[in-house]
C-alpha cells in the first residue's frame, strides 16, 4: 500500500538510503513500513517543476481550479477507510475525529472552488482614464492581486488532513494561483502518502502541469531549511513549534537574498476571562464548557484554553472546584507523537517550579504509555505579570487559573499578554458593559474574539480569522483558516493604460467575470463604461 | 519662523545640546536655523503619548478622522508660501514642482477622508449563525480590520511633501486609526517643521489626542535604530535607501522581542522595453518620453527608468543616437543633497568600470556645485546578466540600454531582473502580442506593468499600486501610494457570537455605516436579517 516515496511533481523518487519510519503512540512501536529521505538533486527538481508548472498553473482559469480543488477532494474521500485507519495509526487521534476532519478537509478545498468561481477575493480596482482632468490627464490604472509563485507548506502534527498535506495552506496556495511543494510531516508519512497520491491523481485528471504539486520526504531540520532557503520559493505556510517557526522565520528574512513570506502559525494559549456575573448565572454550564474544551483532543488544539483569568468573587472557589473535579473526571489519552508527550510533562513539571504556581490537580504521568493526563494550575494576577515563562505554551490537556483580586490587576494581567489566536470571555450582558475596559486591552491580543463558547473549533468560513499577533504567528496580518487565507500568497499589480485585449479576464471592461469591482472608488459589478 | 524643536505630542522639546543644520544645495551653505537632536527621554514620552493616544484615537468615527485629515490638508495650504519658499532652499527643487507636490499632498489626505466617509475598506465579513446546521450549529463570525497602534514613518529626501511628514504614510496611518511617530528627514528639518506645526494644529482644532501625532529630530541613523528597536512601535514606513530599508527590516525582525512589518520602499530601477514595432511608428515621440522621463526632477525619482531594454533592429542605432541627443539637450540641475549627488557620481563612476559597459554620453562632472548632469550607458544582455551590479540604482538623471540581440536574450535578461516598482511597455499592438512571453516575465518582477506612457508620475487614486518585489520593497504585497496603502497599518479582527451592542458599527446587523460587506460569501450592503 505505500511505497515510501516522495512526489517529485508526477514522478515518485525512492530518495537516498537514508529511510525513516513512523512511530506509533496508539500502538507504542515502530510502524514496519520505509520511507526514503528525498535527495538534493530531487528537491532541487521538485521545486524547477514547482517553477515551471507555475507559468502554466497561473494562467488556468477560476473554473479549472476550483475543478481541480473538487477533484482533490473528491479523490481523498475515494481513499476511503485506509486513509482513516492509516491516519489513527499514525496520530492516535479516534476515527470519529478523523472523519470529521476528513470532511472539515474537504469542505474547505470546497470553499475556496466557490471563491474562486464567486471571484471577487482578487480586489479588482479600476480607475478609468480622465483624458481631460486638469492640470494632468487620468491614466487608466486597474489593480488586482495575482500569485507569487511556489509556495512551501509544511505539514502539522496535530490535523493531519486539515493542517497537512490537503490542508488549508495547499488549498489556499492551489486556489490562489501558486504551486505547492510540501514538506511532509515525519509524524505521519502514511497518511501524507496516501493524500498526496489523491492530489497528483486529481491533478493529472484535471490537466494540470507536472510540478503543480509535491510532496517530500526529510529528515529533522535539514530538508525544512533547505527549502526555506532556495530562492525558487516564493512564501511558506507553517503550523507547528514556536521554535520551528522562527527558525524558518530567520532563514526566510536573514539567509536568502530574497526574503519571503513566512505564515507560520506557532505557539499560543488563548486566555478566557471568567467574570463574576456569568459564574454566578451559570456556573456549571461554563465550568463544564470548558473542562470540556481543555482536553478536547487530548488538549492538542492551537485554541486549546490555556489561561483562565478569574475575577476573585463569592463564587470563585466553587467554580474552580466544579472545574477541577470535571476535569479530573476525564481519563488520560494518547498524545499525538513521543515528543508531543514529552515536551508536555516537562512543561507541566516546570510550570509547578515557578514563582507562586500551585497545582490544583496534576493527572499521573503516563508519558511512558504516550497518554496525557489532565492537569490544572493556579497563580495570582502579580505573580502571572511578572513571569512571562508562565506564557509558555503547555501543549496538552493543561490550563492555568490566574487569579485577579480587582479589575485593575486583570487588566494589567491582560496588558502583560502575548499575542494569542483567540481570546474569550465568559459574561453576561452586565459583565460585558462593565468590564469593557479589560475586553479592549485583550482585543488588542487576539486574532478572535469569542463571547460565551470555547475557543476549540475553528469554523471554515468567509469570516473566520485563525491568526493573530506574534507569538501566535509570524504574521498577524493574515489568517491560515477561511477564505482570507487565499490573501498570504498573492500580490497586487497595477496595470496603467494596457490594452484591453492584454488585460486579465477580471480588470476587462466588460467585466466577463460578474466580479464585485471598485471602479472609481465604489463597489460594482457593472462594466466599464467610457466617456 | 523656526523654534528647532521636536513635537511630542502636544508639546514641543528644544532636545539635547547636540544640534544639527540642513546644508542647501541651492545655495551651496549651510542654512542658519539649528534644530536640536531629541534626548531618549523625549523619545520615550513621544512613543509612551503615542501609545496612549491610540486608545482614544482608534475609537474615533471615520467621519471624525476624515475630518481630522481634511483639516491638516487645510492647514497645509494655510502655511501659504513660506512653506514653499522654505522647501525649495532645503531640497533644491523648482517652485513649480513643489506646488504642485503639494497639491498632491493634499489631495492624498483628501483621497484618505473620502476612502473613510465610503468606509468598506475595512473589509467586513459576516458569516450569521446557523444555529440549526448538522452535525454541528456555525457560530456568528464577523470580520474587520483594525488598526495595529502605533506608526514610525520615515521622511523621504526627494518629496519634502508627498512621502514626508504628512505625506502618504501618515495620512494612510492615521486615516487607519493608528497614532503615527515621525522620524524628520535631516534635509528638510525647516519643511518638516512647518508642516508638523500645521498637523498638531489640526489635531487640536478636530479634538484628536495629544500624542496622535509626533514629529522627532535625530542625527546619523541612531534615532531610526532606537525606534525600530522600540516595543511600543508597531509597523514602520520608509522611503530612501536600500542600504537604510534593510538595517531597519532586520531590526525589526531580529533585534526586536516582538518582529513588526516594515514597509520600506527601496531601490528601483524601473526596466522599459523598447520594442522595434513601435520604434518604427513613433521614434521621436518614444525616445523624447524617455529623456523626459529619466531627468525629471533630476532622475531624483523611485520611478526613473534607469534600464532600457532594446531589441536590435534596422532602427536601433537611430533611436540612441536620438535618445542621446535628446539628452544632452538638458542641463544639470542642483539636486536634493550633498550625499545624493555624491552617490550619483560614483555610481556613475563605479558602472564605466563594469565589464562591457560603455558610457554613450556622460555629463560634466558637476558634483562640486552639487548638479547632477545627464549619462547613458550601453550594455549587452550577455553582460547585463552575468553581472548584478549592472542593478545597482544610480539615483539621478542616468539610464542604460541593454542590447538585446534576439527575443531569447531579452527574456533571459528579464528573468534576470531584481523586483522593481515599475515596468514600462513601448509597443504596438503588433508588439505586444508578438512579445507576450517577455512581458509576462516583466510582470513577475513588478508592481505596475506601463503601456506606452513613461514609470515617473505616480498618481494617487484608488487603483494605485507604488510597491514590488523585493529590493524595490521589503513587501511587496502593499503599496504605499493610493487608497490600499491604508491596508499596510491593520489586522483583521473576528468577533465569535459578539452580541450586537457589542460590535463595532461596521459589523453591525443594520450596517448603519452603509458599507458593502461580504455576507455568507457574497458582497451586499444589505443588513443582515435573522432567519
Amino acid at each position: 500500500m505505500f511505497n515510501g516515496h516522495s512526489h517529485v511533481g508526477f514522478s515518485t523518487r525512492a530518495g537516498s538510503d537514508k529511510k525513516v519510519k513512523v512511530f506509533s503512540t496508539a500502538k507504542q512501536e515502530y510502524l514496519p513500513e520505509e520511507f526514503g529521505v528525498v535527495s538534493k538533486e530531487d528537491m532541487e527538481e521538485a521545486l524547477w517543476k514547482a517553477t515551471a508548472a507555475f507559468e502554466t498553473y497561473k494562467k488556468t482559469t477560476p473554473e479549472q481550479r476550483a475543478a481541480f480543488l473538487e477533484n482533490i477532494a473528491e479523490e481523498i474521500i475515494n481513499i476511503g477507510d485506509p486513509l482513516i485507519q492509516r491516519a489513527m495509526l499514525e496520530t492516535g487521534l479516534p476515527e470519529a475525529r478523523l472523519t470529521g476532519e476528513r470532511g472539515r478537509t474537504v469542505n474547505q478545498l470546497k470553499l475556496f472552488a466557490s471563491l474562486l468561481r464567486e471571484g471577487s477575493w482578487v480586489e479588482a480596482v479600476i480607475d478609468p482614464a480622465l483624458p481631460d482632468r486638469k492640470p494632468l490627464p487620468r491614466p487608466d490604472l486597474r489593480k488586482m492581486l495575482v500569485p507569487v509563485g511556489p509556495v512551501v507548506v509544511f505539514g502539522a502534527s496535530n490535523f493531519p488532513f486539515a493542517f497537512s498535506t490537503a490542508g488549508g495552506d495547499t488549498a489556499s496556495a492551489l486556489a490562489s494561483g501558486c504551486t505547492v511543494v510540501i514538506k511532509a510531516h515525519n509524524a505521519h508519512l502514511g497518511t501524507n502518502e496516501l493524500v498526496a497520491n489523491a492530489i497528483i491523481k486529481a491533478a493529472q485528471n484535471s490537466g494540470m502541469p507536472d510540478g503543480v504539486f509535491s510532496s517530500l520526504i526529510g529528515e529533522g531540520a535539514s530538508l525544512g531549511q533547505a527549502l526555506a532557503k532556495h530562492p525558487a520559493v516564493k512564501a511558506i505556510g507553517f503550523t507547528g513549534s514556536y521554535r520551528a517557526g522562527m527558525a524558518l522565520y530567520k532563514t526566510a528574512v536573514n539567509d536568502r537574498q530574497v526574503p519571503i513570506p513566512v505564515y507560520a502559525e506557532m505557539s499560543s494559549i488563548n486566555p478566557v476571562l471568567v467574570l463574576p456575573g456569568k459564574l454566578e448565572a451559570d456556573m456549571d454550564k461554563s465550568a463544564s464548557l470548558l473542562a470540556g474544551s481543555i482536553t478536547l483532543g487530548v488538549g492538542q488544539f492551537c485554541t486549546n484554553p490555556g489561561l483562565l483569568f478569574v475575577l476573585e468573587c463569592d463564587t470563585t472557589e466553587e467554580f474552580i472546584g466544579k472545574l477541577s473535579t470535571q476535569l479530573q473526571a476525564i481519563p488520560a489519552a494518547t498524545m499525538l507523537n513521543q515528543s508531543i508527550c514529552k515536551s508536555y510533562y516537562t512543561g507541566r513539571e516546570k510550570i509547578t517550579t515557578e514563582k507562586g504556581v500551585k497545582a490544583i490537580h496534576l493527572g499521573e504521568d503516563e508519558c511512558s504509555a504516550y497518554k496525557g493526563s489532565v492537569a490544572l494550575f493556579e497563580v495570582n494576577a502579580t505573580d502571572f505579570v511578572s513571569n512571562p515563562n508562565l506564557q509558555d505554551e503547555m501543549f496538552g490537556p493543561a490550563s492555568m487559573i490566574i487569579r485577579c483580586a480587582t479589575a485593575d490587576q486583570l487588566k494589567q494581567a491582560l496588558h502583560a499578554l502575548h499575542g494569542q489566536l483567540t481570546g474569550t470571555i465568559f459574561g453576561t450582558e452586565a459583565d460585558i458593559a462593565h468590564y469593557e475596559e479589560c475586553i479592549d486591552v485583550m482585543t488588542d491580543k487576539v486574532g478572535r474574539l469569542i463571547y460565551n463558547s470555547v475557543p476549540t473549533g475553528v469554523e471554515v468560513s468567509h469570516a473566520m480569522v485563525h491568526g493573530g499577533p506574534f507569538p501566535a504567528t509570524t504574521d498577524g496580518r493574515t489568517t491560515s483558516v477561511g477564505a482570507e487565507a487565499i490573501k498570504r500568497f498573492v500580490r497586487p499589480v497595477c496595470y496603467q493604460d494596457c490594452p484591453e485585449a492584454n488585460l486579465p479576464d477580471a480588470l476587462k471592461d466588460s467585466n466577463p467575470l460578474g466580479l464585485m469591482r471598485k471602479l472609481d472608488g465604489r463597489y460594482t459589478s457593472d462594466p466599464v463604461t467610457k466617456q
